[in-house]
């Protein structure tokens, strides 16, 4: 089942392994990823684009902590848990820099459902949330432990 | 050994496993978690005081998100890659929510050092960034795969 930003809250008897969701759209600006840089991780190639020409990245391009946040707030209007997002875990990659312009979007899928052991009224829903700028290269894969609280409390 | 911000540039030869670096510490305010959280996380139990006490933190706390790139911010101070700190991937875990008024910093220890097996030129280097608050409790925990160029380029 593939949702497009749905009103509906999920529970955890809600979620199928396969369901996919997709967001709507950021465009990533010279401007913000510059805000972004110089308060939380101002290195050369986040902060300057000419002195960003001479390093790794060939360019100015986003922190990977900017384009993980623009992703979580895609994720927030797009992953319908009833309770909130609430991410306890995940693995990151980001395969290619997000640069100044780049729209991204947000393709979430759910890969495992995991019941509590020890607490009857939760579970845990693997999603892998897979960031793509407007090219539809990959720029992030966040695949997290998405705490979730059921409907039924029994 | 243990290094607290140091001014050194390190190449991948000049990094050893156990190696320890640990950064200055960085105050969350209130204001910053919701402002952080209002763009990237608008969740209720980040944004708004009163509503966040009926929630699963009990509380307002920061965004997952906002922890990392504030351990981004420590991590750039006091990690001292020659060419910047150029994480891939990673392994992400927030054991404990970040609060207002929080005081936290980063200690970094270095697990594995892999060099390229294509490249000659460069390495990856396994970092553990622990973030920790003023009680010395673990908020967050980044296990990095950072990469690292040789100073000899041959």
């Amino acid at each position: 089942m593939v949702n497009r930003v749905t009103q509906q809250k999920y529970y955890f008897e809600d979620f199928s392994v396969g369901d996919v969701f997709v967001s709507d759209s950021y465009k990533m600006t010279k401007e913000e990823i510059k805000e972004f840089a110089l308060k939380y991780d101002p290195q050369v190639f986040h902060i300057d684009e000419e002195q960003a020409e001479d390093t790794f990245f060939k360019g100015l391009s986003a922190s990977g902590w900017h384009t993980a946040a623009v992703s979580m707030r895609l994720i927030t209007e797009s992953l319908p848990f009833a309770d909130g997002v609430i991410g306890t875990s995940g693995e990151i990659k980001w395969p290619r820099p997000t640069r100044p312009g780049d729209v991204l979007h947000v393709k979430s899928t759910v890969k495992e459902m995991r019941p509590s052991r020890s607490k009857s009224d939760r579970g845990r829903v693997v999603v892998e949330c897979e960031t793509y700028n407007q090219h539809d290269e990959l720029c992030q894969v966040f695949i997290a432990n998405v705490l979730s609280f059921k409907r039924s409390k029994t």
